[in-house]
Formats: structure tokens, sequence, C-alpha cells
């Protein structure tokens, strides 16, 4: 882990050197003139924003340049298209570099652990898997250009509840399997240039002063080289942050004499200062290579935010195929809802972006429909209205409101019924309290349903939002999530049909807030959050169990259909396999299927989840056209965190490959066997009887000794209570029950089996 | 926590001290001539368990001398009736004397986190507030003749697979208010002579080796002045285990000359020998006060071995009252099922006893009815059977049985049938794996069921089985549980109404596995089992959620019904209150109510469960006749364990006291507010800006602070979504984003709170 600093790094003073350790502003890191530049950060996971002159501010209260608002991670996450994210990567970038920054603040890859967390709006997905390989397109894309990334928030940050205090209390294996695992696979595949430190305590310990996680794992286990961000205010001890690995505190505290003091004084190693300034250097030297660009193609990136949009909706429920719409038929569509006109397109806090433009799925309903189709508009609720859970029934001007849309609903041959959830209900900085849309708007869809009989409802909302109680009520239902400035042309798209919905769930929508696998844990009190449920997140929890849920992750319709066959399975390696399966669009329409693999384990009494995702693959294909989807499978796509060896361990064993449409529509299946990562287990003296008869060196061993011991009284009963029970006794213990085996004979069977272990291996 | 020796002990040598730190033999004491005599053990939570004479093991692998075997914990847990198990310790105790013992090792008092685990049988409820109060009246009726109790197993022992090694990872809160609540009400109400420790570790600490428990929460906290022993077997370093407070290890591992030497060598420090001798000596002073006794009365013992049996079997359905039947009626009565006439009474292990009697339901039943019913007899199926989820079906010889019980059912006016689990399902040592009845059971009772109208099943099982896949084939369904050798009569008596069902379900039975909250966790893995489900064991878990079960917690008919009303409560204190409530039988039978009193916190976002038993009453009544049943409640019944003061905290703030039938049958209901424990919150430079504003004291304070402030931007906007944000952050983190509040003008806040609080609790 010591590397040796840069010359340059050694020529700079002690003041120098921890100049460099905290910003110089806001968004700036320190300079050393003749040395190094002060370097420009922006946040941005799905579009920058740069202060106005002289107008900046850490907690988004003021205005920042226009930029291009791509959709947020809850969108992009849903197109499970990593070349896609890649792309939006690269277009972020090239406007960092035109805004003048070196470093964009994202993406951030936390898990949803709790659909109710504030900030899943900003985050990818339930999954490990998808986050990872999503997380990674972004920064390949961003660092295309030379401008740095910065993966967020390192680590465990799943709630914004406390979020500066709390302590996630997480056991190792649910760390190492759930939260770690997008990170290790980011900073492993796609090796961002900075990793941004969380605010929260992990197990007890500020994370920004966790040596485990920030050195040992992050450095010496992943391999990061790149410079640790604290994200903005996380750091509360800068010696200890220092220390542990945090190399630059954002924004500054002024308090850098601070940390001479502490060197001088003996209570912080100098080293530490010098390893972080010398990591800023080389940040500083790899952004200098970025490319240099004065401006972008405003319209080319906002026709890239809209195909990105269309690709991330996720149509839920297409009873009759009611979508697509004719654009040119002679119908009358009533547009309802005054989230049509007013969209609400990405939530709050750090993130919100002010928009080069604006698209409304009103105007372009508008814009896109031939002359045969009547169009109408009712805004049906005003935007404000509380959730259902908080509300004692909609307000007398809000009935007046529903009167108007089910008047303009009746008689039309299709209501696009536009609900969602308002811009004061998501953020950044709180988490949500319930589930349900504003009670008003489920009222309004109801009601529409009563006078047209087909109702599309669109939804606008950051984290999932509840649809059981009103789905009945809707033909289809397309999930726009927070969709971008060109969330309304993307929309209308397809609505009308212009591109094929192609979003899948990466979260599940459950019936009902209580279904929610942490739901008796979160957000916690006291300072702490148990992450009790473990690795059992999202469709881990509910698939294991068999809880019904409304949606399953994975799940999005497309206007066609597809067919899945012949699955092939080729072993290339030890515990390495090709998968394989065609996939066909058997509809009359384009469109694209993601393929998912899953790996199963069908235990009766789970100790893992029954199935987890371990690759997918977004295919566009043709009526009639098929083709060949292949997947690569490895050991480590079958291990298990082993707590009691701190590692990855695979077992010897059956499992099995799904391949399917989401994590309830498995369409193939093959049943295979591990070989296992081979190592023999170790036995000890407190290895249990059991363990030593299952052993394939110990087993004969003992049982040889056995034979030969004088007492052996229970050990050969039929009993099978009995045996059972005397299987869980570690060896040592027998001689307290009175069973011949001396504290001498066992010591000697340890011995004795290590070495036959060992010459075997040998 | 530091005592002065007895002078006794002063006067021993060191090997002499030593050599009281260890056992002599499998069940007794060492001696010191002229100071101390040998103690002995004995197993006996449900009944003596000596060795005979020459085949002492600890294993239970040979026969034991005969002892009345009275009903096992989980019948004796369901009669809810603090006084009978007050009068079967009496008789337990009576037993020891006659049979040589000093100390009784029992009750167990573990929690039943999971209805899979081995030892159940054992254990008295899933709820603490239950099994501390019954566990108390054991130790109460034992020592009531000077005869030792061993309270077991401390701590956290809920599972039997791996129990020797396994780490219980537990949180402080869960720990608290699940895992030792009903230790501490036993050693604090009832004082037990003697604490056994658990095999298990606690957050990867041997319990026979966590100074924190077994000295400073057990006697610095709790005040218990008894002997610890170990389970036999339990300890793995002597030395370290005297250093933490264990005080006698048993059986004896011949090591005694190893602590003499670590005390030469100065690795443990002879205070600890001489305390844990001296905790010997005094043991031995205790149980010399004992009455002494040649014998007892076998018969007597046995009536009230079947006097327990009546009171504790759950009847969980009579559909038509079906039950009782007329033992004076002409009909015919068939008696189907191998457990009628070879009962199943007990579990294997430890706690297996030698009988002095054993009755048989089928004997019983003959040997009741009148000479106008005629009864006969069919075994059905073989003790033996895999259960369901293991077996592939019934064997060609199963199916010859099934056919002669459906045959015998045919045309019976009532089929009792008698269904359970074989020996071999569930013992010590072992934890079950599904809570199926056999299959070829199921088989049985569905089979008998199209050919009778009534059908009346029986059960005998130490685990909780399910019964949701058969239930509907059964009118009636009498849950035995293990009753001891007097089940047999005390079930003929339930059955022909000599005596009405009075127990109540001390656990919940769910409709399957996958619904029990620790299903996901237990038993673990890799030497760890997680404790995930937090404090939502059993219905806390059920009626927080919402879940349905086959049966809840609580429930259990009998021959009468009963009415409610009349809820009172008057404050009899700070936070203290007496409830009252009037129970009237409004059926035509005598019989047996237990009324329940919870506490409730209907929270939309649960912090803790929905609610918790707090109190119960078994009242007895006449047809017609009424009774006021009277409970306190006080400040600790309504407190949580808090994380952050390590202490029990009563916030100020609603609550409910709800009286009633089952935990999902509450009559009577009042709501109520807690003043709270009043100590005023700390607050801090870490107190978020929302702590601040809202204290009573800081919330002024810092609001006139503000007002002088030069800058206050966001703080004072109308933003709903960033009002909430900012309330969410540390006041010590504002000066990081640009607002002006100094580390100076926080320190200031700080010591200018502190003095306010201070000034005002003086």
């Amino acid at each position: 882990m010591t590397q040796t600093p840069d010359p340059t790094t050694a020529r700079l003073s002690l003041e120098e050197r921890a100049s460099l350790t905290s910003g110089a502003g806001t968004w700036t890191t320190a300079a050393v003139p003749g040395t190094v530049r002060s370097l420009t950060f922006a946040d941005g996971p799905h579009g920058l924003r740069r202060p106005v002159e002289g107008q900046g501010d850490a907690l988004g209260l003021n205005d920042s340049v226009p930029a291009t608002c791509f959709p947020p991670a809850v969108a992009l996450g849903s197109s499970w298209d990593p070349a896609l994210a890649r792309r939006v990567g690269a277009a972020l970038a090239r406007e960092a570099s035109a805004l003048g920054a070196d470093v964009v603040l994202g993406p951030g890859i936390n898990i949803k652990r709790s659909p109710l967390g504030g900030r899943n709006f900003e985050y990818l997905s339930e999954d490990p898997h998808l986050t990872g390989v999503m997380g990674a397109a972004v920064v390949r894309g961003i660092q295309s250009l030379g401008i740095g990334a910065s993966v967020k928030h390192f680590a465990v940050n799943n709630q914004e509840t406390d979020r500066m205090r709390v302590s996630a209390d997480v056991d190792e294996r649910t760390l190492r399997e759930i939260y770690l695992r997008a990170f290790e696979h980011v900073v492993r595949e796609a090796r961002p240039y900075t990793v941004m430190c969380s605010y929260n305590r992990l197990n007890g310990v500020y994370v920004s002063e966790d040596r485990g996680l920030l050195t040992d794992v992050l450095r010496g286990e992943w391999g990061f080289d790149g410079l640790v961000v604290s994200d903005w205010g996380a750091v509360n001890d800068r010696a200890a942050a220092l220390a542990a690995g945090l190399d630059l505190e954002m924004p500054p505290t002024g308090t850098d004499a601070e940390i001479v003091d502490a060197v001088r004084g003996g209570r912080l190693d100098e080293a530490a200062v010098t390893r972080a300034a010398d990591r800023l250097l080389g940040l500083a030297r790899r952004v200098e290579r970025a490319e240099r660009h004065d401006g972008w193609d405003v319209r080319a990136h906002h026709d890239l935010a809209r195909e990105a949009a269309a690709a991330s909706a996720v149509l839920l429920k297409n009873d009759g195929g009611v979508l697509p719409l004719d654009p040119g038929a002679a119908q009358r569509v009533a547009v309802i809802g005054e989230l049509a006109r007013t969209p609400r397109y990405q939530g709050g806090g750090s993130s919100h972006v002010v928009p080069t433009r604006l698209d409304t799925a009103w105007d372009a309903l508008r814009g896109a429909v031939g002359e045969a189709t009547a169009l109408t508009f009712a805004p049906g609720y005003r935007l404000g209205g509380a959730p259902a859970a908080e509300d004692g029934g909609a307000a007398p001007a809000g009935a007046e409101l529903l009167a108007e849309a089910v008047e303009a609903a009746r008689g039309a041959d299709v209501a696009l019924v536009f609900l969602g959830l308002p811009d004061h209900a998501e953020s950044e900085g709180f988490d949500r309290t319930t589930l349900d849309l504003p009670r008003d708007q489920i009222d309004l869809v109801r009601a529409v349903a009563r006078v047209c009989p087909k109702v599309v409802a669109v939804l606008a909302n950051g984290g999932v939002v509840t649809v059981s109680e009103w789905r009945d009520s809707a033909a289809a239902i397309l999930e726009g999530w927070l969709l971008g400035q060109a969330g309304g042309s993307a929309v209308a798209d397809l609505l009308l049909g212009a591109r094929s919905p192609s979003g899948r769930l990466a979260e599940t929508i459950p019936h009902r807030l209580a279904d929610v696998p942490s739901y008796l844990h979160f957000p916690g009190a006291d300072g702490h959050v148990p992450y009790g449920e473990g690795v059992y997140v999202g469709y881990r929890h509910h698939d294991t169990l068999g809880t019904d849920v409304a949606y399953p992750f994975g799940h999005g319709l497309t206007y066609t259909r597809f067919e899945y066959s012949d699955l092939s399975v080729r072993e290339t390696g030890h515990d390495a396999w090709r998968v394989e399966a065609t996939v066909a669009n058997a509809g009359d329409r384009a469109g694209q299927e993601v393929v998912q693999l899953y790996v199963a384990f069908d235990e009766e009494h789970p100790t893992r989840p029954r199935h987890e995702l371990r690759g997918f693959a977004k295919v566009a294909l043709e009526p009639g056209a098929s083709t060949r989807v292949s997947f690569t499978l490895d050991g480590r796509g079958l291990a298990r965190w082993s707590v009691s060896r701190h590692g990855w361990r695979v077992a010897a064993g059956p499992f099995a490959v799904e391949v399917g449409a989401s994590s309830r529509d498995v369409r193939l299946r093959a049943e295979l066997t591990a070989r296992g990562d081979g190592a023999a287990e170790p036995l000890g003296r407190m290895s249990t009887l059991g363990e030593w008869l299952d052993h394939p060196v110990g087993g004969p061993l003992l049982r040889r000794r056995l034979r030969e011991a004088p007492r052996r009284d229970g050990l050969t009963r039929a009993d099978p209570a009995l045996a059972a029970m005397a299987r869980g006794i570690p060896l040592a213990k027998f001689r307290t029950f009175g069973i011949g085996l001396s504290v001498e004979a066992v010591d000697g069977l340890v011995t004795e089996v290590a070495a036959l272990i060992a010459a075997g291996e040998r």
C-alpha cells in the first residue's frame, strides 16, 4: 500500500502539502503556484450544476448555469442499457469541460435499500450487479473525455434520515454481497479518478475515518489508485480522516494549520499528508489530459436526453394493447393531470439542474398528433397535495378540479392521466414516509375510469409509488420515473408509438410499504439503523419468501412479445461457463428485450437469496427476427462471502442458471454443479463430530481411531436423535461427556489430519 | 461488586479454592473435608433425572431413576398459571430432596425465537414477559423447600444448531428487550441460587467468558448474588471463565492445577478464584437449610402432573361445539392414531425423565366413558414417519393402516384423531427443519374427515406444527404439546368435559415456515447467526406487519365464553397506572379466562412492536359469575432500551393499554399519555438543526441567535423540502455550507444551553 510520492510532491513544504488536503473554495481545490492549478468539481450525476458567478453555495439554494438535464439515475438505471449510459456520461463530460469543471460528482451508486429513501432518484437499482454495470458505464463515458468521475457515496449511505450521523449497522456478509459490490465492480472495471466518501457511520465509525474501508478494502483489495474526496461536509476530524485514507476535505473548513500542528505534534503521520497531496497531484495530472471544449450542441444533447428518457420509462401494464395510440386516428383524447403541462423531471437537492430546455407532454402530444385527433386538457389536481396517508381528503378546490377532469374524460376514447409526486415529496435531505400517491390523484384516476373506458396512467416519481390501490382503474400504466428535460417529448414518443417502451424495473414495486424488507428497521433510531434484513434486499427478499408483489424486479412490457429458446451452457474452465439462449421477436412491432441471467439456489432453508442477477443484455429486434444472447458466468458469480474466511467462497454443489424476462418470469433454466474452490476445510479441536465424519480426510481417520478406542458408548448407537445431537458436539468436548477421546487423542487427530491435508495438496 | 469473602473461604488454600471451581464428578461439586460437602445437581426442568447408581453420564444415554414427568415447559408455559407453575416447582424440589439432589437444573427460559428450535419444548414462550413470570414462579416453587434452582441457559441460546460454537449476533436493544428480559425478571424477582451459562457465543464472545454479561449485567445491574455454573461442557478457557465471573465448571475437566498455575504465574487474579469458591460455599450454606425428605407421594404428584397437563393444553378450534363429548351418550367414537396408545409426552436429551407412571389417552378414554359409548381404535400410522416436506408419500404399510383407520371412522359419530411428532423429530442437540406434521398423518386426518362428519384432532408436539394445510378437516383441534406422564388422562378429562380447556398459546402458530420472522436468518452459517429480525419476534412481528397467522399468541378456547367490560385506568404515580376490567362468564359452563394486558404504540413507521404483553391473569368463573381483574403498569412497561443512553428510556407521548383474550382479540382499549422520564436531551455540536429547534430550551435560544446572525439565507425560506433537508444537518456543519454559524458561535450555544438545562433541573 505504501507508494513512493511523486518527486514533485516531495518538494512541497508541509504547509503546501497540507493545503492540498482541503479545498480552496466550495467547488475548487487549492493551487500551489508553479506546481498544481486549482481543480474544479461540479455536481452532476445527470446534469452539470455550476454556480452562477458569485453565488456558489453547496446546499443548492441558488440558481446555476443552464445545462442539459438528462434522466436522473432512477430512470437511466431502468434502461438496462450500459451503452446508452456511457453516451450520457460522455455528454456530461463534454458539458463539464465546457463549463470549466474537471471532475463530475457522480454517478451515485448506493443500493436502494428502502423505496422510502429520499435520494433514491439519484441511485440506479436495488440490485448491485445492475448498479455496478450501469455505474461503470457512466464512469467510462465521463472519463472517455479525460474528465474525472466521482463515484458516490461510499458507502452504505442508503437513507437521508440523520445521514450525517447515523451508524449503518451492517454485518460483514451483507456489506460485501450487497452494499460494497457495485463499488467494487465500478472501481475494478472503470477505474474512476475519484471516490466520494459518505457522511454516515458504518458500524459505529464515521466512513470518513474508516481506514478499513477507505484504504484496506478500496485500495488494498480493489486496487483503487485515485483520490478519495469527502462528501461536502463529511469530515469530522481531519487528522483522523487523513490517517484513514481520505485525501481531500470539501468544502474547506480553514483548518489546514491544524493538520500541520498535528504532524509537528506527533499526532498525525506526515506520510498521510504527503500521500493525500500526492493523490491530488495525481488527479491534476490525469485531468490535465482532458479534452477541452468551449461549448456543446444543445440540440444534440437534448435529443440524447430524449432518447435516454424513452429508453428508461417502464410500461407496467397494457391491457388489450391500449397503447400505443395511433396519432393519425380520429379519436378524442383527454389529457388529464397538472403534471402533463408542469412536468416533474428531476429531484431536489445537490443534483438539481437548471435545464437548457424543458419539454412538456402536453406540448409534445399536441405537436405529434394528426388533425383527426381531438386533444383536451384538464389539470385534475394541484401539485402540492399531501400523500394519501397524510391527507383527510381533497380540498374543495380539488373537488372542482376533479369534476372538471371527469367532464373532460366523459365521452373521450382515451384518457391519459398524468400522476406523480410533487417536488416537495422527495428530495435529498429527507426520506419519504409513504409510498402512496397523493390522495387527490388516486381519487382522480378512479373517477376518470368510471366515465372513460380506456385510461392510461403516466407516472412521474423519483421513488417507487404503490399502484395496487388504483391500478385496476387503468388499462395501461407507463412508469416514467423522472425523465429529465426531454421527458415530455419522450413520453409522447412512447404513447404514440414513435418509440417502443424498453425500460425494465430496476427495483421491485411492492403492494404495500409493510412488504418492504427493511420496513421494521428503516430509518432506525437512536443514531443507529440496523440492516436486519441482511442480504435480502428487494427481489432477494420477495422471491425467497414468495411474497406477492405488484410488479417484480426486471419487469417491463413492450409493444411486441419475445420468445426464448435453445438454452445452452458450455463449461469453459473451472467453475466457468458460457450461457447462451435464443430470443426472438414473435410480435408484429420492433422492440427491445432485456434478457436477464439469474443464478439460483433452491434451498429449503435459505442461507442465500433464491436467485441473484448475474447478467443482462438489451437486444433490439425487428418483427420475426431473432438473436443469440450470450453471457459468461464464473466462480465469483456463485460465491458467497464467508465470514469465517473473510473472503469469497465457492462451495461445491448444485445450482441453476435461469434466463428470463424478470425475476418472476424465468423462461429457461438449466441445472449445473459447481466444483467449488476446492480448499479442504481445516479441522480443529473445535470442529464438530459431524464435521470430522463428513470430511474427506478427517472422516476415515476418525473412524479408524474410534474403532480402536476403548469406549464408544453412544456414538455407535442407532438412536437417530442421539446421533444428531452428537454430531453437533466439538471433538474437544467429548471428554466432558465421558466418552473416550482425551485431550491428547484429539490433539493427535488434529495434527494428523493437517499433515494428511497438506500432503494431499502437494 | 467486590465482596469480602467469607472467613471460611479465606482460610482455604489456593489449591482448595481452585478445586471448588470445578466439579468432583458429572453431577457433584468438590468437597473440602471439614469445610464444605459435595453438592449434587440434577437435570430436571420438568422432572428429576438422577442416574442409576454407577451409570452416570451427561448425554442422557443411560437410564435414570423414576421420577414424576411433569408437563415440559412448552405445556406449562401455555397454562399461563404462575400459581400452578409454583406448585410444580415445589413438587420438583420435593423429589430432588428425596433423590439426594441439592440443585435442580431448571427452569429453561430462553425465548422461542424460531419454532424450529430443537429445544423449544424445554422453553416457555416467544414472549419475555410471560417467560419471566412463569420462570420466576417455577424458581419460587423449587426454592420454597430450600432446594436451589438453576435458571438456564444464560443467554441467547435460542437454537441447537452449532450451539457449542455459534455466535448469536444480536444488537444491544434486542438483547435487552427480548433475550435478557426474562432472565432479568427471574433474577430480580425470584432470586435463584444459581444461573447456568450457555454454550454459545454472544456477538463473538463465548458467554462463559463474557464478563459484561456474567458480571456487569447479571450481578452489577440485576443484583444476582448466587453462583454461575457452566452448562455441561460450556467452558473453553477456565481462567478466562473465572475472570469473567463463571464460578463453577461442570463437569470437571481435571484442570484445577492449571488454575493454580495461572494464579501463580500472574495470568489470573487470585481474587477470581477466591470469589468463585466463596460463591460455592454460599450455595452450600443456602441448600443446607433445605427441607430433607425421604420420598414423595407418587400418586399425588401424578395427580398434580394431570392437573397441570389439563391446564396447559390449548383448544385451538371447536366448531359447532363438538367438544366436549358426553361420556354418557350413546355414540360411536373412533379413536385413531398410534399416539393415542403410545403417547409422546416429553422430548429427548438431558431433560428426559423415566416416569413413575404413564397414562395413555386410549386407556383413559376407555376408563371414563359410560357403557353407551362404543370406542374403537385404529393406529392409522406408524410413529417414525418422515415429515411431510421430506417424504415422498406413505409407504405401502402406511396405506394399509390408513385404510383400516378410515374403515374404523366410517359411520362413527366422532373420530378422535391423535396426531403429532415422533420422538426423533425433536430433541436437544439439533433443530427441526420443517414445521409440518408427517405426511402420512396429514393424509390420515384428511381421509378420516371424508368419512366422518366430526373429526377432533389431538396434537402432541414439542415445537409448533403448522395446521393450515389440514385444519379444515377437523371440527376441533386440541393442541396438547407434550403433556408429561399424566397427559393421556388429562386429554381424556378435556375431551369428555371433566375439565374445561384453559391453556393459551404462548407462541404464535404461523401459516407457514416462511412467515416466521427469523426464517431468513435461522440458524445461520459460518459460525454466526444474525438476529436480523431484531425485537420483532413472534407476535411482535406478525402484529406489527399485519401478517395473517393460523392462531395468534394468547389464543385458546374454552367450553364457555367470556365478556369484557368497564375498563378503568387510574393514575397512581408518575407514569404508573392501575388498569382494571370486568370479566364475566357469559356461557353455561365453568371455565377459566386468561385476561391479557398489552401496551400498544400505533406508529405509522414502527420503531417498536405494535404492542407488547405486560400483564396477564388467569381467572376461574362459574357460569354467570364475573370478577374484576387488576393490573399495574409502570414506566418500565413503556420503556424502550436506548442505545445512545445504554439504558431504559420512557419517552413522553401517547400510548394505549389493551385488554383482551389474545394478541389479535383486544376487547377493551384506553388511550393514555406517558409523561416520560423527563430527562432533557443534551444538545451538542452534532445535534441537528431540527433537534435544536424542537428542544424546549435550545429552540428559543437558537431562534434568538439566528435572528441576530448576519446571514440566514435558506433557513428562513419557505421551500419545505429545503427546510426538511436543513433540519437534518448537525449545527456544527452549517459553517461548511456557507451559513453564518461559526465554530465559536456553535460552541457558545452548546455551553449556554447546557447551563440553562442544568439551571432548569435545579
